[in-house]
């Protein structure tokens, strides 16, 4: 059953009917197909923060499930169309690091550039590659089309340098990563790195927080707790800590340890 | 049919993938389950507008229809996971309130404090009960698990108490409960509180408007009409009268009878 | 399989669970229906946008779909709901010109005025036609209900009148009629009509183009393009030419050939 999800992550936004359009593909060549929406809203242009929400779930999803996301601000360029196979999942988009933070987690048995132009759409523009190529080639995945199918494979893809949190004194120096939607900071401190240390006191700008809350609502004011997504995040309770600290993707964030 | 269906009402957008984490978790659980999207985007933390919307759609659905709603900032404190049986639908989500509106509309037959732990997501976060919990108690409902199965009964759950119109000389005093993406004001008169008595005058700050229109299309200026949630709604024929009157959700709205 | 496909297209926006009803209603019709949700989010009352965005993906659908497309600021006027049969799919929506970029394209096999009362939801508001009509109508399709059955045939429906392109001096002059999500502007001018003849000179404002790039990637500064809606397209290369040029909808547009 898995294979036959395909989900959606893209920055299109929807009121101009483009990612529509990559639906009907999807569902022309595969009846079957069940498409689901994880986003349209990523900031356009936005491949880091596209390869940080993919992150939050893709794991989550039945094994066989492929994973469509495009955020492609160099459709028609040299960039190379990719899929990618890992044990349990598809993975199917621009080579432009988009597929970074899944990198981190996951053995890649199959990298393919995507050449086969029997699986793209008949009419292929440089324009909409979500369209012509990226939809096609997911729908035929999905009607079990094997990957090497569909073009020759590679030996890497494109990776970003996801920044390291760095020792600093009797602590670490950090940085914001992303933002979500409710304002909380999300650093690059995974949780695994802050279970083995007691922490006095983590620094943002001329803020200090004193610990980590264990939910939310324990905060008062601004807080520090281990959200979601495995790292920390700056908090506020019912607030935006993007709001108050008016902080940025890239601000440093400070750790000591007791 | 119906149980196979599972709508989604929550706050958390769509950007961050996080509700895409949800969605993978309901897919894995019941690969036949049928998730229906109706929101993402409740104002953050917006549990009364949440319960609102809630009971705009909800009995619109097949029997049987699954109803998750998570806007949720007590998450990780001690508000209870609930799970809500009715005569035709099941409600899953936090105490917090969040079905309020639809109390008034349903006898409750079965309330659930959710606590088994067989049916939690293993990995049990305090700060993401969508995912965790609801999620998963949701896609196991689907399954045919029974509701006694999830944990404890309970008598009562929590209630916000929704604000009535009140007797005011010749006619009664109400207030704007709701203002809606087109910007009509949705105040909480009822239809059939407006049905037995002619409406001379409805007053909001220092506008007056006379009568009630049919419909949108017929109001010039600044009108009213019965709305499709059942309650009358301020509005401006293809304008926002939220913009006109720069109005806000508990501001007062007088109506006098003839 | 095509005719189990409903999309959905409209300005309510999600958040008051409006289009929630919607979907129910489908849903309690025809529990096979599959809903395909293209964009809720067309500017309110933008019946133009409403149009184009639809011309941008009802054609990639398989044969038999049905494309509910609800704008409908006259909602309650003498406006009327209708049905139209192409050779490949189904419309429902408004007769207030929604449909009017399709109707360039296809021929028109039937057109119904929806009259049949036994296919309305049996409460009927004045207020919300997708939720009481429009849903309702497209769910009996998807049941095979022949569309005679739904009212009478009708000659004609109502059409924008898009604006051409019109001769001037050595070239034409045309206009913005879209802008979409990336702050990319629309123009009235067809890719076929430019393929002819060699551009020297686009204008727009004080500014001037020379000549069209294959991609988005290849565009330095401002620059043009054929877009994937098959109109030339003013573009910033992972920037907003709206934003940029302060641009409008109706801005006019100037080419010169060489």
């Amino acid at each position: 059953m898995g294979n036959k999800i395909i989900t959606l992550l893209t920055d299109f936004g929807t009121k101009d009917g483009y990612i529509g359009a990559a639906k009907g593909v999807i569902k022309r060549i595969n009846p079957q197909a069940e498409i689901v929406d994880i986003t349209h809203d990523i900031d356009s242009c936005d491949v880091f923060g596209a390869s940080f929400a993919l992150n939050n779930f893709y794991r989550y999803f039945p094994k066989g499930a492929i994973h469509l996301a495009v955020v492609d601000p160099g459709v028609g360029s040299q960039r190379q169309p990719m899929l990618i196979k890992t044990k349990d999942f598809f993975f199917v988009g621009p080579d432009n690091g988009i597929f970074s933070f899944t990198y981190e987690r996951e053995d890649l048995t199959d990298i393919v550039v995507i050449s086969n132009k029997k699986y793209f759409l008949a009419e292929l523009s440089s324009t909409f590659h979500a369209r012509d190529i990226f939809a096609p080639v997911a729908a035929y995945l999905s009607l079990g089309v094997k990957t090497e199918e569909f073009g020759l494979p590679a030996k890497e893809c494109m990776k970003f340098i996801i920044p390291r949190p760095e020792s600093k004194g009797k602590g670490l120096k950090g940085q914001i990563i992303h933002i979500d939607r409710f304002g909380n900071l999300i650093t690059n401190f995974p949780a695994d790195l802050l279970e083995k240390q007691k922490i006095a006191e983590i620094r943002v700008g001329k803020r200090r927080i004193k610990g980590i809350s264990a939910s939310y609502f324990e905060i008062k004011g601004l807080g520090a707790l281990i959200g979601s997504s495995g790292f920390l995040e700056l908090a506020v309770n019912q607030g935006s800590a993007q709001k108050l600290l008016k902080a940025k993707v890239g601000e440093g964030v400070g750790i000591d340890f007791e």
